[in-house]
């Protein structure tokens, strides 16, 4: 029998064959390691364009490390990072950015994990006053950790307040294709308010492998030391770079997204009747957020696998992932409503 | 026209068609993120059997990570490391030991790459001094970078002293495999007398995968913590976890190793009667070091790709790899040999 | 005509005449440096008797050193500290908790400065997930940044939760003489359920001395090094704890923080029949903090030296000192009786 | 009886009478605190006027954390420190450097504790290679470690490299005082082909108070809160100010080195003809380095203060100070006298 599929993560899935299409390909001949070599110029070149990135796009191992080199461009050591109170940033990277970077974040609760300028201008008071860590950086997740989409417009007038602000803006785009599939719209789109901003690919098809693109040139400076010195730099970076060629070929990642993204709709759709379930943040993106019944959460996760996001409410996350089937989808709702059944109305 | 094999660096070669199969293989299937996978299991479990390590066997992305991870497990924030002035931690990783833990390299100049007890005991003054950073762990290399190894006995001798002296011993494993072969022994051997150490893939026919052993299980609290916040949780670590099942599959990587090894020899052997060329280390891995006459180095480099390891004296570095052939040792002696037939003797 | 007394901050004062005589009693002959001197023994010594540290006294040099040094020798590189949004810590450090140990704050919005067992519970999530900062110690503030003191039974509550919740206290004890005076009990009762402490000197009367009490001996095992390497070892040291010999003389420093205290009582109550203010906090310390009307703040604040501390409410902060006279009060309540004049009732 | 005068350090020597009068004399009156009151008004603006330094004067408590302030002004987090191998910033800060900054030291063995341009130039390889921390900074000390002096033409020989090398150059002055006096010139002429350097209180008559002198003001930007965050801000700034300017007052602080380097040479003097004792470096501040009869050391040690400096040779440091007498002198040149006496000879 074939284990259920996990709705428990987006990186629970497996590569795309492209992609390990591409690794096998990438493994002919030599080639110089630390990313001299043509796929990765190529790479670089096809994800920089694809942005509009003057500072270049840089290859790391994963979406922690993308944010803080990323960030690490930004910053003074006494300044700090403004972003949402649930920013993967904030609570999943056991503290990298305070460890590696050595900067404070300055924390801001949200109601669907997108920061706004009146939930970040309450943070920029102290300014000047040397005993204050000084706001220098926002950091925003596009798609959020709740799954919702900046639009382009949030996107811009947080940009237009930033900038007259004085503060850079640094985008964790671990599922940035997830948005592009979502709005509509180019990867140069979602960046035009951005200073720097990573573009996952392990979540959307790779088997590891992250970029971070710095828009802004004057930022680059010094971008190859740091990623050296923390621990980014792939040896033979050839494979790094193959996995990113496969998934900009033909829009592979885009179709990937978009297909995530739609077994997430069908997901959302099929549990709009069943009682006990409730959708707790708009769906956007490959993230269903819903709120159970608590009677039905035990029993649903004997049988699959997902995550409570969070317990007081019984919210619980399902992710979808580039290779979610529709009978995927329909085997879990059938799944869910068994569930739910158990419930008295 | 095939590509010259390149001599530059063991990681110049691409991927073993074993590890790209392991790849595709490990990719059936949905698996839960970063480690908790079946291949993670098994391929961790292996490690740690074949050390014998009490503390388990970790996973991470490069050399420099391994190396700065192993000592962070270490280490208290006043604790230095010796090491070799010529080390890999030292030299060629961006400062990150000084960076990312924070850490003193007390470093000590050797005549071969080898640290040994009279070399490392003139660097404990100032015990117990609080103005001095204390030092607390030796670093050592094998293979180390001039491609020479310790035998089991100065491993030994080196582990009695640190002992006594209150020393951990870090071991910088890159090419532990290549030093396996030569000596003829087993991994667990190699570790006996240390403390942490890695074990690297990457330079022995991995798309990119270095483990980190704790021997002392004392010291691996906090590994996973650490870890994730250095930034070399993998997300789907079935990828790196069965490139090392790979490789450890029928010994694949003591034969990668010994085959390097083989090329290097009968390279070494190759030049024994070329003019204007003189093995400047002893050849004990992977690795020849020669000094050239000062006239053949730019004609060499123009055809043969390899680096100049000591301007000084004009050594240059030719590093062999899994996948080097007869062919292209003899195809590349004839190169030198053609190139030292312009001297005038 | 003599300045206006400062209601700034209690820093705002000199240094009390028998510290300065201190200053220049311990100047005569010389004496070894960096604490090897009988002034550092002496005082050193009377301050882990008062306290009953078994792990013993340590001069710095201001209170983020304090703080600093105190939270270092309780935490590994990913653990974190739980302590109040307004905390010194991680208001007015300019992120030097973060910087210099590297960790996470874990930030609690109390209601009076104070944390409790239910406040610091839900801080607790977490826990064993190698994604997360792990919380290891509590940082509180005695008296605390508003002004209120923790109760003996506050803190042994808070003890013991965080004994049994696997957490370390530790007490920013800036202004700790102050509750001291204001509880009436020992030193030793405040660290009874404490691991770490500072005792702070000047707020009462140094020149420039703050004292790191140990009181748990597992947790000073290397405190002289991270002292030094936090750049707090004071070269003539016998002149700092001098200071702190002279605080403790015939309870010095509790007749100087219960005249400070004695002071605040009396402004507080002198502005109790004042229209346009209000007490905000609790007057439990060398502190007043009172809602004003808006009108009443700018004019006040042309004549006499404060702060407002909360810019929502109109809530200014008026610290008393060691050297406050009862005219310095009653000229400043005219004062705030005359800027209420205005007011339109 | 008086105890012996103590040749262990100049930080020996209690406090210079005019600076504790200084320090009563700041105690009048209320001041507002963290250095914005007149006493460090007028202290920094006479250094930044005496160096001709654009980017201002700044206080902090020791010699460490200046050298580790001012470093953290001019490297971004790759960057490294070029010093001799005997720096105090190498040798005796426990690693603050490494902590606090994250950098690495590049450290140059020199005959006589001083850098030149031909033992800085090899230091400079892999520059733009992101393998290697980039040189970025050169550290020296004025007066040495071993008590000689950079000569004017030294100083502006190696400015001039730097600057052609793109180096700065940071001078740790915790005896610059003492150069001055041996060099008969200027604060500002020492300062001319420097960046940032310290000025050094403490061991010059003061009771705790050290400089930074930030000549280039692009450096400056930030050195507030840098200073607070490396916890060097002092609360009562008065009191570290009023030091500096009793040490200013009528040039006390060249009287007082100029007297102590006077007394060194009386010393140096009196050895000449004595058996067993033979001037190891050139005596041009207020250290005296002999090498002794090895004989002698214990003796010796038994009655007098002082440090054996390099155990190898045994030479051992004298160091005198502002408060050296001529009678001082005297007394212990019987003793050596009268140790030496000991030796067959």
């Amino acid at each position: 029998m074939t284990p259920r599929k996990s709705f428990g993560s987006d990186n629970h899935a497996g590569a795309h064959p492209a992609v390990l299409e591409a690794l096998a390909a990438a493994s002919q001949g030599d080639a110089t390691a630390y990313g001299d070599d043509p796929w990765t110029a190529r790479a670089s070149a096809q994800l920089a364009e694809a942005f509009g990135a003057d500072g270049g796009a840089f290859f790391v191992f994963n979406g922690t490390a993308a944010n803080v080199l990323g960030l690490s461009l930004m910053l003074r050591p006494y300044e700090a990072v403004i972003c949402a109170e649930g920013a993967h940033l904030n609570v999943d990277e056991c503290g990298a950015a305070e460890r590696i970077i050595g900067c404070k974040l300055l924390t801001v609760p949200t109601p669907d994990g997108k920061l706004t300028p009146d939930l970040v201008a309450p943070r920029l008071g102290g300014r000047g006053d040397e005993h204050r860590a000084q706001p220098r950086a926002v950091a925003i997740t596009q798609v959020t950790e709740v799954g919702t989409c900046y639009s382009l417009d949030e996107l811009r007038r947080l940009g237009e307040f930033c900038r007259a602000s004085g503060l850079l803006i640094y985008l964790d785009g671990a599922r940035l294709a997830n948005s592009a599939a979502f709005l509509g719209c180019q990867l140069g789109d979602l960046a035009a308010s951005v200073d720097v901003l990573s573009f996952g690919g392990t979540k959307n098809g790779a088997v590891g492998a992250e970029a971070l693109i710095v828009m802004n040139a004057s930022l680059a400076d010094g971008v190859r030391f740091q990623r050296k010195q923390q621990m980014q730099l792939a040896s033979k970076m050839r494979f790094v770079a193959a996995q990113f060629s496969a998934l900009l070929e033909d829009q592979l990642w885009l179709r990937n997204a978009r297909h995530a993204n739609d077994m997430a709709r069908r997901l959302a759709d099929g549990v709009g009747d069943v009682p006990g379930v409730r959708l707790h943040y708009p769906v956007e993106s490959n993230g269903v957020f819903a709120a159970l019944d608590p009677a039905m959460v035990e029993p649903l996760q004997r049988e699959w696998n997902f995550y409570v996001w969070e317990a007081a409410g019984h919210v619980v996350r399902w992710m979808t992932a580039f290779n979610t089937t529709e009978n995927d989808i329909d085997a879990f709702l059938a799944g869910i409503r068994a569930a739910a059944g158990v419930l008295t109305t």
